[in-house]
């Protein structure tokens, strides 16, 4: 598979060795596991030793410190491989990001200092609109009772992130970092969905779960800053990019297929498939809707890192906008997404819709993660932005 | 699920009970059926045992002699329950058309009158882009050696359709017609495709396989008529129709599902999903398009029709104006069903992918049996005798 | 021009050769008069002269007494030639069927007996969004004051229908048929459009104008009965088949024009631009979506004329049914038609943008007569009938 | 009107102060002016007196040396406000990097000193489909005869840039400088067309014209090297930024009417068009689809600039890559602001369409400038490289 038409390969500088590594060990096996769903243990342990699951967290806790723009650029490679996977990456990243931003100094220090020391891949249970869980608070601490659906990342985690409202308002969400083995957690493996197979997004349970003061994260917390609801965004970023990787990488299977097995259609008067002129047609413009949605995420995600990089400097007015970007390119990428790996069937014909090629695993995957929240709200968000002035609610899905 | 939006079940007439109540059998297990692939047994008897399989037989065959439109909104009706059953339906009248069509007179009393006397259901192995079954002349009879692939509906049939190129024009093809016993024929049951899985559409191998005299069909053959060519139309009509059954049971599906599971999306400010105006907006778009296929695939059925009753005195001219008719029919309708069975996700939302409820289903059928002739090359040809004045080639998927 | 593609031609039954010797003469001056604007008198006076005006008044009062199918046929037809003059045709049967289903016995002998007689050209001043126009009841009757916007077809009328809202609700409006000579009506003729130029949409004011009590339609009245309300339905198929003619008539212009003049694109490697597949895939894909829209308008229409022969019968959940498929024909038309009109260009090249071939009049034509009411809220209204079961409101642009 | 939702107005720089001040002037009487047609003199003079034409000429010779990306969105802003003036200003830098790609060092030193010092503003005659004008040789010299069509911006010029074919192979191409005033050229003005009516594309006859040797670009000449073929490539961005410039400036037009006049629709329960959701979504949809072109259009002119400055070190590889690129990004943007200038009427409603708010120009400019070459040649090119990894051809519209 290469994904050399998007002259991107060379951007992942000294990581790219490592990055290819990975990926094409996920590639390798994608297709049977898509299948089989479950609990992808070795790909996860191949994500732990490659050391990329500390990307993000700062060189201060022992971390690489890289830029948000090459993270999200090595999850979309990865997508291009192995969606669930990607997808697993991706909400790594963004638990470290609640830490970075809601944490408290000693929080940071502590939890990311051991999530490099002993190698944590996080799981996650934090899904706003299940409210299932219950929060009592017993001392200084809280303990949960209840059950969390779509809790990707969950089995075979070291550690879960929690959120729970204690309010009705966005803003009274708590998150909380607990050792997955932590007494009264269960995962219960119950993920059965027609795409996304292996990310675990199952629902986990909660039995008298205790959980410590310092292991709520905060202060600052949830809602203190502009700053801090950058988390929502990375969130929507992290989509944006399984989006693009599962567009790339239909379009990238899809070439080779062409080129290898593909026969000629009688009536294009062509003795190789790759010459058919209608073929050329769709695959020009598939790639070129693929390259500009591409080119949008690049851009914001560069828009990302200067906000990242401005602080607690950043206003409501700018994080606003940086929103509607952010979403903008999630639409594109989606759109993109839909049309391409469903249209890619036309190119490679017939013989390839045997199960044993997978080819309907880009167009599940990136049709199961649309929904999350819904594309025509932000559409719609964007456009309140636009003729009202309104801004997103960072609160709120936006 | 009710399809009562296209305003038709009244149009069965007499045969409305019957159709129904096997659809609704259909639907009951179609989610579970299509996780198993193979071949269904339990169904196909359910299709024999409901006498519609001779719906197109003439009542001086001892058959129904209804009329091709009513035969195909069977069809449609089916596919809207069950895509691979209503595929096996369609092909079955298929191959009740060969007969009819390529037959001699006593051919036509012969294998007609024991379709209906002994419940035949027809396998296929006719795909014309597979030439891999030799014909050996042996007295007046042939010899058959070899594989083809794409035999839907094979096992389990009584009769196999065949077709064999005796040389290198479209028009040298014969078909034949064997007891599916034959000696020397091997059903493989070797599909595993990533839609229409209960189509058993795998290979069937042919090892010194005795073709008599009288199995073959004709005179008049093949290549006799304007009138002989409408089989392929026939194909090209079940196509259309397993595509618009497809996106009316999404369409159904996803509307009782809005009703009665999804919940309203925070943002949208209704207290029921299907009171949110952006929901009812996308509704409201694909029912439009589904409703525009459905218009031109009835009209064009309609004309089918006609020009069937026309019988020897139809023209090329007025065969190739029907063939653009039939090919923009079946054009629209893909491109309906594709983005209709697609985007109907976007009404129900993320937990109407989980694998229970197999929505994809609609969808991953509908992709597979867009590819069997391509519709790019359909819109060409229709382009072509636009611009150029070209009518389809009658036997070469025109 | 040709639109043999649509094998309709026939179907206009014994008006055929004064229906196209009208659509030839429209067609013959459509480019020059597009850009002149203003009223169309000639055209009108043809129209007047060819008895067409006449066709959906009852025989009964010495009209014609087509059926609704024909006459939008004919309306169709006309508006592949000359949008402008279509719309006019259009709107006058529009205020015919307002006498029939509002008039009482005595008026429809009236003024219907007279349109015969004097061959009456009929104006509109109806437009419900625009109140500017205040009624004051003197004696039994009515003056009116004001002024009232786009008015199409009031200049070179005989009589003009002009609607007054007495009340709040839509219900409170009443009609009155007005000799356009009446002292105190000034048609201003200051329509300037960028589409249907000739329509003379422009604004009418009135000044101490007197209306008789037998002038005012009724009863029954406007919001007797569901027989009622399909006044509105037919403003809708007027809207329909406008789109419908353009898409046709750019479709027709565009193949005459490859054909004749298209110079063959060098990277084509063919020497007649027909020859092109590109070309040919995308003329037929413009033709199929035309079909398509096509086969939807006929069935409602059709759906129509049965409504309209039930009389008072006509429930109002039938109406509601109908006026759901009346909308999903007028959206698929419009989406269809904004779609072929502005992509023909693809087929026709660079030097068909000059402005003597005036090919850009189907596009702008259809462009501002898809406003009057949103396409959007016609396809939320369809999906609030599916989801929510909400029929129409008939009163209110439903 | 406001961009400001792209975010990219202070990247102008230093010249933000005077691209604002002229585009401002532009926008104040673009309509009138695209009713008229004809050649904007006090336009273009105002381009002159802005400095803005020597925008690309190198310092060395007296110009201002910017970069391309900085060049190509000066024009993206103007054609936000004015499409015509913006292809004049687009083609006159494409007529300075003629001088820079095909000139000999002297011809550098002297014709783009001269450009500075006398202000010129350049037209062209290099339509390469139109072979009328014929060469003869005389002496050292040649002699031209005939006529050639599209010749924008001709009139009021000061130099014409003229194309001859003395040969059938697209390298036979020679470029000459000509003054406007040398005797035996006649700039006929009649450019009458549908869009892009002041960009003056008339045609230009050839009565005996003599051009010296020294008036012949070269050596190196047109088929040098790779960098020479990337006077091409400028060409296809200005198309490309034209087409963005229309969809930005239909946006912010459409905003700004919604705010400010459009009437909420009725059904809409809102006080305000502005906080209708349809419209919003429509709004956010459109904006999302500009983004992404516009980012893709970003990136490729930065990658132009690259090659740019990669000299003659460039290689054919390079140049197929940067080429099917800007392919990419021209095809995006021609799709994105075709679909966009017609949508926005939806926003904006009915009233919009009057001729004195002229926002039919914004489709009328980017259809006719869509078509000079096929877009759909340019995806089968972007597919060709993609399966065949055929290079576009650098002489031939590659």
């Amino acid at each position: 598979m290469t994904s050399s038409f998007l002259g991107q390969r060379e951007d992942f500088g000294d990581l790219a060795e490592t990055v290819e590594r990975v990926a094409e060990a996920l590639a390798a096996t994608a297709v049977a596991r898509d299948r089989e769903g479950g609990v992808p243990l070795r790909e996860r342990a191949l994500l732990r030793e490659s050391g990329l699951l500390t990307l993000a967290i700062p060189t201060a806790f022992g971390g690489q410190g890289r830029s948000w723009p090459l993270v999200f650029r090595v999850l979309r490679r990865f997508a291009e491989a192995d969606s669930s996977l990607a997808h697993l990456f991706g909400f790594q990243h963004l638990q470290v990001a609640s830490v970075l931003l809601y944490g408290s100094p000693a929080q940071q220090d502590r939890f990311l200092g051991e999530a490099v020391a002993r190698r944590w891949f996080w799981g996650n249970a934090v899904n706003p609109r299940d409210n299932r869980v219950q929060a009592t608070r017993v001392g200084d601490g809280l303990v949960l009772n209840g059950v969390k659906g779509f809790c990707s990342g969950a089995g075979d985690s070291d550690v879960l992130n929690v959120s729970v409202a204690l309010g009705p308002e966005p803003t009274d969400r708590i998150f909380a970092l607990l050792p997955t083995a932590r007494a009264g957690i269960r995962v219960h493996g119950d993920w059965d969905n027609m795409g996304q197979r292996q990310t675990d997004s199952g629902s986990v349970s909660f039995d008298g779960v205790q959980v410590a003061p310092d292991e709520i994260l905060g202060p600052p917390g949830v809602a203190s800053s502009p700053r801090a609801t950058l988390r929502n965004l990375i969130g929507q970023v992290v989509l944006t990019e399984i989006y693009l990787g599962n567009a790339v990488g239909a379009m990238a299977s899809a070439i080779d297929f062409v080129r290898e097995q593909t026969q000629p259609w009688p009536m294009a008067g062509v003795e190789r498939a790759l010459d058919d002129r209608l073929l050329q047609l769709r695959a020009g413009e598939h790639a070129a809707a693929v390259r500009a949605a591409l080119a949008l995420s690049e851009a914001v995600n560069h828009d990302f890192q200067q906000a990242w990089e401005r602080g607690e400097a950043l206003t409501w007015a700018e994080r606003a906008e940086l929103a509607v970007g952010i979403a903008a390119a999630r639409t594109q990428a989606a759109r993109t997404a839909l049309q391409v790996t469903s249209q890619v069937f036309e190119l490679v014909g017939a013989r390839a819709t045997a199960t044993r090629f997978g080819f309907d695993r880009f167009w599940r995957n990136v049709r199961v993660h649309t929904l999350h929240d819904p594309l025509d709200y932000r559409h719609q968000g964007i456009g309140a932005w636009l003729l009202a002035g309104q801004a997103p609610n960072p609160f709120n899905y936006g």
